[in-house]
């Protein structure tokens, strides 16, 4: 038995989320299905990461998988690739020790928030960004995320439909950063609660309207209940973009990005 | 009566193409609902600057109607968008002369063929960019479009499956362009006929690739017959993106691509 370590795209849009659930498509019965017809069995288990939304993307997001074949590393991702449907793009498989695990060894993760503000609505880009007509305050958005920074219990900065207990997570850095009319929110953290980025971009957003002031962020933080916060950004904005296995790598990743 | 000229954008890869058929999602199935929905009428026609093929994309496209009602122009982008489906825009309107028609007054058009070369395949770019893995020659390519400049019979680089029987037409312009991985083939002629940006685009790929040099291209439009070019070029990477009324502005437009 080999473990498989790979590195999926998808384009969440066509998606009810990454995790596999009845009568609705998701990304991991898509991989399964291809890891079953490519191991001739009618179903195969792979585990990812995380779990993204309905309507959210991934860019090299990692899903481990055993298998019994003796395929080579480097001729997995064309095997998968040639059964995934065309929303899927598997970027490389490598091998990995049989210890490793997807999901409870990844130290840190980043996401990207993506935005267009000031701009005509584009048919083209509906499912890929969040547009908005008005330009938010940058400076004002910036001083809020600040605010979100370290470790706090962030049940006020997510949603309360989780199973999950214990609420403290450690944001590392959050950017507020613009090209023209294009924006990107960075999130790097230790990990993220069930729509923690949508609240927080939603949040970061009624700043940057005039809404709620910067400095009532750790208030809000406090008061450790979703109520507090404000809105869920809708899903298309949002891309898991990086997940961090050595704490080096996650290290490094933050001083460059520190740079301005 | 009023006529009304609307500028539209859609993404293409949710239609079957521009024109209104049976049993298949339009471009202009949509518009004349909305704008039946507008009227309180079952039915409502628009005519629009010339149709799309299935997948091809429009920026701006020009689409007039004709109006019992009162609206003032200023409003009709708004009263549109608001019944249109997502994957329709209606950036402005405007009144014109009733004697104005979208199609036979246009004297040039301009379309873009976008592809990205020598990049993994990317889920996000599927529907917009014809993707390849391997790099073609720009400079051949160029050089193969510029004998397709002039007014040429475009028999063997449109679709015979048309019941157009004037197959003249003048290319003004055609261009490679380059920026990093991303490439847009820019093309602007009188007119142009059934799939004929994408046969050319097509053709002009196989040049370079080597498959064919770019000194036959001559006599291959000589051939006057389909089967004498090459592939036709897949409809995602295609956008109608300009359509000229006054042989002014098209002149203008020249003058300005032209500088290098």
């Amino acid at each position: 038995m080999k473990r498989i370590l790979a590195r999926i795209s998808y384009d969440g849009s066509g998606f009810k989320g990454y995790q596999k659930q009845p009568d609705a498509r998701s990304v991991q019965q898509e991989m399964e299905r291809a890891l079953a017809k490519i191991h001739k069995e009618t179903s195969w288990r792979s585990t990812s990461s995380g779990r993204t939304d309905a309507g959210v993307h991934a860019l090299r997001q990692p899903v481990h998988f055993d298998t019994t074949l003796d395929i080579p590393e480097a001729r997995w991702a064309r095997a998968l690739n040639s059964v995934l449907p065309k929303d899927i793009f598997v970027h490389e498989c490598r091998e990995v020790d049989s210890s490793f695990h997807a999901r409870y060894d990844a130290v840190g993760k980043e996401y990207l928030y993506r935005m267009t503000c000031g701009e005509d609505y584009s048919v083209f880009k509906r499912h890929f960004e969040h547009q908005l007509r008005e330009i938010p305050d940058r400076r004002l958005m910036q001083q809020a995320a600040g605010y979100m920074l370290g470790t706090h219990n962030f049940s006020s900065l997510s949603s309360p439909r989780t199973a999950v207990v214990d609420k403290v997570r450690t944001m590392y850095a959050i950017d507020v950063l613009k090209e023209g009319n294009s924006w990107t929110l960075r999130f790097v953290g230790s990990g993220f609660l069930y729509q923690m980025v949508r609240v927080m971009t939603g949040t970061l957003l009624e700043v940057g309207f005039r809404h709620r002031r910067p400095d009532t962020i750790p208030e809000m933080i406090a008061f450790e209940k979703r109520s507090a916060a404000g809105k869920t950004a809708p899903g298309e904005g949002l891309y898991l973009s990086q997940v961090f296995y050595e704490e080096a790598a996650l290290q490094k990743h933050l001083k460059t990005i520190k740079k301005p």
